[in-house]
């Protein structure tokens, strides 16, 4: 009898046969002088250098509330554009970078799993071609002006206990969370408080995924708010003088990342910003670049409908004046039956009654993304556990509804487990359709927040703290009113409280907290504690990592 | 009349035709499949597939002690390589990687200057593949997992006062010298001062330019002391389970980087230890790779030969059982005359006195590489204001003392200016040689510093502080005095007082501390303060720097 380990994700990563780059780059005729090769398999992309006007239709992946369980959406993601390129399609896929702090805590990949990957995914997993490096660099550097700039004079009148501005390491190290710096006696600075963001939460990665070039890049850099004076005037990196510092350290970065799916399907991967307190896509550069190139591009947004969707719909794709032609929303069984109060250790056995109760949460998604003008497309996501009568619930539900629903088996079968849904997605990219934002920027601030309490978490309203109050009337006051909002939310219910899985009613948010970022250029509402550090857990990830003989990694997922 | 700006080190930069990196690896023959490219002009190169035994001599560049005229030891080895090329030599520069925190700080190239320069400058200024940010993320990994260890129960018993790992930034900021982190409470994390080094000053920086292969580098960081338990045990990263997660985050850093000078001679840019806490020279790893693909290696290190050659012999050279078959010495006669008593503003003036009286700082190193069993080349890099008759004082001297000199002008000319040099180290490399390390591990501490006191410094001999005699006594007692030293003095004098310049004589050196640096395999003594962390000065480099409409970068150097 022979004992057979199942394999890993990486297992598989090792054993595909990967393509040079320039010939990934080739078949979406990405010109000779625009690629520049980081390593054999990987590459960026001068978009200077990339002809024409973008002209794509986009498909923008989302998903349920996620639980524990898991989705797959960046799995189905990349299924899908391999089962497009199998139909023949010219597909693209853009894809957020993965931050580098947790691959060490929790085990858990961000570049696809199964026969559905992003490739090499060791090295996209691991600094991949520096960008968020050069994020934290910049980030930092704004630091270490103010503290200088503190130090030397203060000809700004920075009043030190009022600075906004954190530093960031990509690392997940809760000691950092709060810190004091600038301690040692007069030669070593000022002492004040502060405190280490990750790197995707830095508001630079929300300006890097936003601005639409280099020039845009610069501008926003520019307008980002790093804090107060004495007399509580605003100061800005403008009145550091460093934004061309900045853009210098970025301008690499800046350019999209190509590399390819185990199908040899070319992705780009490029930047990525928290979804809670920014907007959770990747670039519009690449988003952009990509629709230049293919004919689809097959992109995602972070956590469920409800965060990235939402801020897909109404801050980006509003900012880079496009709308998706087709919106996929993943689920699984297992994902449902969770929200319909299912126990995770129970999600082996059949259980139709919390399939049932769980089948809401997905309803409420395909509601927000109709309000949007735009017909959903459901992907099942198979997981081996799935009974066919589980299955059939589902599907008959969906029918019921008139819900277009495709099985999707992209870990085991890579395109070929995505092909009902490519089909699918095609009638739908074809079908005519009003595309609208859920709110107009003019609106009242109080009236954009409700507009998306009300339309895509299916709440009541909005109550905001004492202290959002306060930060309200000197917003408008500022003349800031204007931005789309950024919702800091949990990502696990509709509402505010992670609790309240399935689909909660009645109930209404609180903003607590609203942090203008004038550079990314939106209003993040804050609704509860929104870890912006996380923490190791016990047993790190890290501890079971190495590299063999041959160089390559082991432990990576 | 027209008014024309001298050009900067960015303009000629920018000016240079370069060849794809490809063409450049061919010239010494790198296969095809050990070339990474990193753009258009940037490489890395695997070791592991470059075939053969390390066989190329190595030319050592090293100077005088450094002054604020400068004196210009990169250029020169540049300058020198590019010249031996022209005499149809198949040679190689190997360089240390600069630091990015200066970068925004002091107005200062690190990769050459005018027309004898490493290319892209920008590039390779700013980022370059990534290395230092590997380092970076390596050095803070391990102060995660110290602070989560102890936040999660501490079954290690760490002292959290006596935790001597830091954290590090590749960034010039003096406000995170002391800091106080796990502020906040209890859920995160231990309160407990720590502080930040630049992260050329990390222990794996130096571990990572001495390890031979990927398996020594893993080893080397496993046995990296990070601090002591509360019963004064020595805690190791091995303790801590994750060296080989560190080894993950480093593998592809650790490969050599390869680039071109702007006369298209190829140089490995690799790895950047600080020569004071450190040994200062580029990685052991790129000069035996160079050593495999070149006859001729002309490599440099740090600050003047007091420092940066002396650890090149006794440290690396030893460990990498190889040694320099010349040894050149970088001078000026501005900065001789600064050793001999001039003052900046004065240089441009005729002054045979303070020449005269400055030599001796020469003779002193000159010495010192004769200790070891090398007979030095001088090379006297011209300056626009040098007088004939200074010249000819200098040249006058050499002849009566048996001192080879030769004159370069590799700053205007490129390897052109540095034929003269290059025709006396041909001539050097040839003759037989008796090399030696100026001591034997096995000697006492207290012999290897007296030795290097005497036969470098030309001092008398050490004392240690009542805190040096005590940790003298505990490296004895755990075994570690088997290892080589290395000083961290002052760069500006012999002694270790900055201010005693030229050539002082009759005096002593206190080391004040001693910190076994385990993994790297030294022991650091410290005899002043240096400085791990620098700050910015009032009005950053940063301030003039932008990117132009064609994506290039101003105002760097």
């Amino acid at each position: 009898m022979t004992i057979t380990k199942p394999l890993t994700d990486l297992d598989i990563a090792y054993g595909a046969a990967l393509k040079p780059i320039a010939e990934i780059a080739e078949q979406v005729n990405i010109p000779d002088d625009a690629l520049e090769q980081y390593g054999r398999y990987k590459g960026k992309i001068d978009p200077k250098k990339i002809p024409g006007e973008p002209y794509g239709k986009v498909v923008l992946v989302t998903a349920t509330n996620p639980t524990p369980a898991g989705e797959g959406k960046s799995t189905v993601t990349i299924g899908l554009a391999d089962a497009l390129k199998q139909l023949n399609q010219k597909v693209m896929v853009a894809l957020r970078e993965p931050s580098l702090g947790p691959v060490f805590g929790i085990k858990g990949g961000a570049t696809g799993g199964g026969y559905a990957q992003v490739l090499p995914m060791e090295e996209i997993n691991l600094h991949f071609n520096g960008d968020f490096h050069a994020i934290t660099t910049a980030n930092n550097l704004i630091s270490a002006v103010i503290d200088n700039h503190i130090h030397q004079g203060n000809q700004l009148n920075i009043d030190p206990r009022r600075i906004i501005w954190k530093r960031v390491l990509d690392m997940n190290d809760r000691a950092l969370r709060k810190v004091v710096v600038g301690l040692g006696g007069p030669t070593q600075g000022v002492p004040r408080e502060d405190g280490f963001d990750i790197t995707v939460a830095s508001e630079i990665m929300a300006v890097f995924c936003l601005a639409t070039s280099i020039e845009d890049l610069k501008e926003r850099l520019s307008k980002m708010l790093i804090g107060y004076t004495y007399d509580r005037q605003p100061v800005f990196v403008r009145d550091l003088g460093i934004e061309g510092a900045l853009t210098l350290i970025l301008k690499e970065a800046f350019k999209p990342n190509i590399v390819q799916s185990i199908e040899g399907t070319p992705a780009l991967v490029h930047g990525g910003p928290f979804a809670n307190i920014a907007h959770g896509c990747n670039s519009l550069i690449a988003t952009q670049t990509a629709r230049k190139l293919a004919d689809i591009v097959v992109t995602e947004a972070g956590f469920g409908a409800d965060l990235g969707a939402e801020k897909f719909l109404n801050i980006k794709a509003r900012k880079g004046e496009f709308h998706p032609d087709a919106v996929v929303i993943v689920t699984t069984i297992r994902a449902l039956k969770m929200h319909g109060g299912a126990e995770k250790s129970e999600l082996a056995k059949e259980n139709i009654e919390a399939l049932s109760n769980g089948i809401p949460n997905l309803a409420r998604h395909i509601e927000t993304v109709r309000n949007f003008g735009i017909e959903p497309v459901v992907a099942l996501n198979r997981f081996i556990t799935d009974t066919e009568q589980e299955i059939q619930t589902l599907l008959n539900w969906a029918k019921l509804n008139n819900v277009r629903i495709a099985r999707t088996n992209v870990w085991e079968e890579g395109g070929k487990g995505g092909m009902d849904l490519a089909k699918q997605v095609l009638e739908v990219l074809d079908e005519p359709k009003q595309f609208a934002p859920l709110y107009e920027l003019s609106d009242s601030i109080e009236q954009k927040i409700t507009t998306i309490v009300q339309k895509v978490y299916g709440g009541i309203g909005v109550e905001f703290s004492n202290q959002a109050k306060k930060q309200l009337k000197q917003i408008k006051e500022n003349g800031w009113d204007q931005l789309p909002i950024c919702m800091a939310k949990t990502q696990y219910s509709l509402s505010d409280d992670p609790t309240l899985i399935g689909r909660p009613i009645g109930f209404t948010i609180t903003v607590r907290e609203i942090i203008p970022k004038l550079g990314a250029g939106f209003l993040v509402c804050i609704t509860g504690d929104i870890m912006t550090m996380p923490g190791l857990p016990k047993a790190p990830a890290a501890l079971r990592m190495d590299v063999d003989e041959k160089g390559n990694a082991i432990g990576l997922f």
